[in-house]
Order: C-alpha cells, then sequence, then structure tokens
C-alpha cells in the first residue's frame, strides 16, 4: 500500500509516494513552480505534471492520494482560494487531482491541517492529543489538533490573527495581522526599512549570524510576533504543544528558543505553559502531512 | 428530574434548580456577592449557602449539579483561578460544591463553556454545529461548540487574545488584550479619560442613547473592539454563528449591529461571513448554561 502525497503552495506544488511508515520514496519525487504570476492553465498543468509523474513511479497499487493545499479552502466543494495564488480561486482543485490520478480516492484538506496532522502521526507532536502546527515561511498557516482530532476546514489559520504593538507590510489588505508582521518575506521587509541591504531569508539569516544588529532585531521581531500570536491562539484553543516548521524557522539557530520566549510571558499559566518546538519532519513535513491525510483521515471531521 | 444549576462569577454566586426544559424553577433562585475584597472564607460560605438555600427549594429528586465558574480553570484538579477572585485560586471548588450538594455528581466547567452549551442547547446557537458563545460583562470570556460538541477546559477564553490598535486599561498586566480594551469597566474608564463624568454601564447607556458624543465613541470602540476580537477567533476557529451575551452588550440596542460590522470587515471572507447574534437565553443564561453541562453532558468531551 502507497498513498500519494501532493501539497499545493504559493510557490510550487509537489508530489511524492509515500509508505505507510511516512518515508517518501525517492524516485517519486516530483514539483514544478506555481507563483502569482502563473496562469490557471500553467496551474493546471503544473499539477497535473507532477501528479503524473508521481504516480508513474509507483511500483505496486496506490490507495489514493493526500492532497494539501494553501488556504482558505472550501472543503465541501473541493476548492481553495490561496491567498497568493489568484488564479487558482474557486478552481475545483480536488476534481482535477482526482482526475490526474486516475479517479484515486482524494481526501483534501488545508495545507496547515496536513501539516499538524503529520507532526501527530510521526513528528515532534506524536503522543500530543491537543497540539498546534504552525508554519512560518512565505506565509504564515497552521492547523490544531483538539482532543486527538484535526480540526478541518480552516481552523488554525493562524497567520491572519492580530497582533498588538506591531505594523508589517500589507497582507490581504492589513498590516497588523500575524502573515503581515512575521512572515518570511515581510521580516526581510521590515530588516530593509530599518538599513538591511539583502533580500532573501537566508541574506538575512547569514546577517544574524555574523550579529549584524539590524538582522538580529528583525529575527527578534519575528520571533517575538509569533510567541504573541501563538499566545492568542493557545489561549483561545489550550495545546499543550507547539509545533514550529517552515523554512524561515531556520534563519536562526534560536527562532525557536526565541518564540517559547515571547509566549512563556503570556499572561496566563496554561498559555505560557505551551512548550514550543521544532518540526520534527524538517524539509518532508508538507508532503508526509500530505499522506498522513489518507493514512491518518480516521484522525479527520 | 432536576438539577442544580451553579455559576460562579466575579461579582456573584448564583445557584437554581433547572428544569429538563430550561425552565429556572423561580422559588429556587438565590444569589450571594463575590468580589475581589472577598476572603476564601468568605467565599465558601456564599457558595455553600447559595447551594444549600437553592437544593432546600427541591419538590423532586435532584439528580446533579452544573456547575460553571470563571475560569481559568483547572477541570482535572477541579479547581479555577478566577482572574477577578484571587482568594479563590487554587480553591477545590468542585470538591466544596459536591459536599454542600450531599455528595450529587458534579460537571464543573468554565462558565464560557456553560454559556456556549446552552445556547447551543436552547437559545440563539440551536442547530449549529459550530459556535463561539460570548459575554461582554465585568470581563470578556466565552466558550466553542466545534463539529457539534463543545470544547472543554480553557477553551474560547477569548479575552486573553491581543487586538491591534487599541489600548485600554491593565488587565492581567496587559493593556492590549480584548479583555483590557472592551470590558464593560474598561470601556467605562476609557469614556472618563475621553471627559465622561458618569461611573457604570448603565450611565454610559444611557448618555450613548441621548447622543453623547463621547459615549458614542466609547460605545462604537468597545463594539468594533469586540468585532476584531471575533474576527480572529473565528479565523483561527471558524464558526458560522457568534452568540454575543453579557450585560454590557445591552449598553446600546445596536450594540450586536455594530459588532457584526467590525466582523464583517475582516479579509478572510469565511471569517466576514460569520453572523453575530444576541444572546437567546438573556438573563438566564449563565444558570441555563450551567444545567446545560448536566443535561447536554453527553455535548461535553
Amino acid at each position: 500500500m502507497t498513498v500519494l502525497a501532493v501539497d499545493l503552495g504559493g510557490t510550487k506544488v509537489a508530489a511524492a509516494l509515500v509508505e505507510p511508515d511516512g518515508t517518501v520514496v525517492e524516485a517519486s519525487r516530483h514539483r514544478a513552480p506555481t507563483g502569482e504570476q502563473a496562469s490557471t492553465a500553467d496551474l493546471e498543468a503544473a499539477i497535473t505534471g507532477v501528479v503524473r509523474d508521481a504516480l508513474a513511479a509507483a511500483e505496486g497499487p496506490v490507495t489514493g492520494v493526500g492532497l494539501a493545499a494553501a488556504g482558505p479552502v472550501d472543503e465541501a466543494a473541493g476548492t481553495t482560494s490561496p491567498i497568493n495564488l489568484e488564479a487558482l480561486h474557486g478552481f475545483p482543485l480536488r476534481d482535477l487531482v482526482a482526475d490526474a490520478a486516475g479517479g484515486l480516492p482524494v481526501e483534501f484538506r488545508r495545507d496547515g491541517v496536513a501539516i499538524v496532522l503529520g507532526e501527530h502521526w510521526l513528528g515532534a507532536a506524536r503522543g500530543y492529543d491537543d497540539a498546534l502546527g504552525m508554519v512560518v515561511s512565505t506565509g504564515v498557516g497552521g492547523g490544531l489538533v483538539v482532543g486527538g482530532k484535526a480540526l478541518g476546514g480552516n481552523a488554525g489559520h493562524i497567520g491572519q490573527i492580530e497582533l498588538s504593538g506591531y505594523t508589517g507590510s500589507v497582507s490581504l489588505g492589513r498590516t497588523t495581522m500575524l502573515e503581515s508582521v512575521a512572515s518570511g518575506p515581510h521580516t526581510v521587509d521590515w530588516a530593509r526599512t530599518q538599513g538591511f541591504t539583502g533580500a532573501t531569508g537566508e541574506d538575512l539569516g547569514a546577517a544574524y549570524r555574523s550579529g549584524d544588529e539590524v538582522a538580529v532585531a528583525a529575527v527578534r521581531r519575528c520571533a517575538t510576533a509569533v510567541g504573541q500570536g501563538i499566545g492568542s491562539a493557545v489561549a483561545l484553543v489550550p495545546v499543550s504543544i507547539v509545533v514550529l516548521g517552515g523554512g524561515f524557522t531556520r534563519v536562526a539557530d534560536d527562532f525557536v528558543p526565541l518564540v517559547q520566549a515571547a509566549v512563556a510571558a503570556h499572561p496566563l499559566p496554561y498559555v505560557a505553559a505551551a512548550r514550543v518546538v521544532p518540526a520534527g519532519l524538517g524539509g518532508d513535513a508538507p508532503l508526509v502531512g500530505a499522506a498522513a491525510l489518507m493514512y491518518r483521515r480516521d484522525l479527520l471531521p
């Protein structure tokens, strides 16, 4: 038994076969760029292409597809309207993938749901009945496990909660939401307003390691903002563990401890007590999470 | 079959018998003040007193006690540490009530959980599988129903999420949380900094109705802040209906529509689409909610 995992994000779509123990089949990995500039037809071709290519690597039967996509999603309709992929808004994504996969059953959910389910299945949230999984990357997103089950739909959409004391870049028309302040690109934007001359998260990470004052301030600002956002989220939905992933969390070796310190400052003791840990599944978290949608569909609503 | 409902809050403790259809037995209503000045012994006597007095009015068997208390709670320990009742922190509340009630079974939960369960059972959230119940009063609190079941523990503790763009009064050491900005007393505080000379929510309501400019600004500020907080909460935990109760929501006839307008401005369509409605259970919501903890314990985790 093998499952096809598909992860659709703002910059790329990836697909691969994933074994029941969470192993990603190397030879089946395929990816294609997406991006704001892509047309609907471009995206359709990219998605169909990676699905077919990954399936072509199968050496045995494939039982289904776990499909994770950037949200907000409409699970009932099988559509998503990714904030950074306008051309896909309202597009019948689930049906497209089912067709490309020759009619295999498709379990379609938002990527944040997949991530937290994957971490609960095989990663850093194993054994925790209540967990927040979170990604800080091009965007900021997340998902929730409550009472041992994942919340579906758009639950965990943490990037669109408000923060106090920060003004970031415009995202969805607002500058004060967690994603506006603390996404990777918006953190780099802020550093540039303070004189930083680099252009990417990697540049910022290098400057941070070399002790550059602005880079240090930018990373701390991001981590503190993420910690504040987690504090509000955990006040509302208490969890004992927060799993933090996404490329931008690697901007600094002490990023996770910085976030932890901000969470620990929350005035509600049960919030301050929440542990913040790095994601256990690393770069494969999105694909393993998508596979978890099939392998652990018993934990979905 | 009758249930004893007990509601412990920052200003009073109330108890009454509640019939299976949600009717509060008039002759069994008892209440006693609590308040920040009360000692542990005072509170113990007040709680024990109302429990015994209400039970004494029973004309048939009482099957159990639904006990709702201001949070944050520790359900497992049967204790609560109400933000505005220091003397009760860590006190074995559940056991005290069980003893006072002669050993009847006690279902103990945070008041926000009780409120949303009551509204789901017999109030404005009937028929909704996903709902946020909220109270704006001396404090700001709430509870959540997700997938037809209440979330337990401290889930829905909405007063301690951060807001952008507001500075209120100090609450739990912070001035930027929803409760710091939008509780009844803190809204009156803010109005007074703008020249308002009244002292209570009732005074503010009267001034609002007479068109007083500061009162109008204060009420709008409160409603907009509540709407922003709801927006963050619903982004994280999508619900289709938000039920708004608590004494301070009666400060203005158009308070609920003002909140609705602020929610409708959220940039995520599924958040903007959430309906905000007045609580259906009015002043009896806390007692009916506490009774729901027993009558609808099938919906508790």
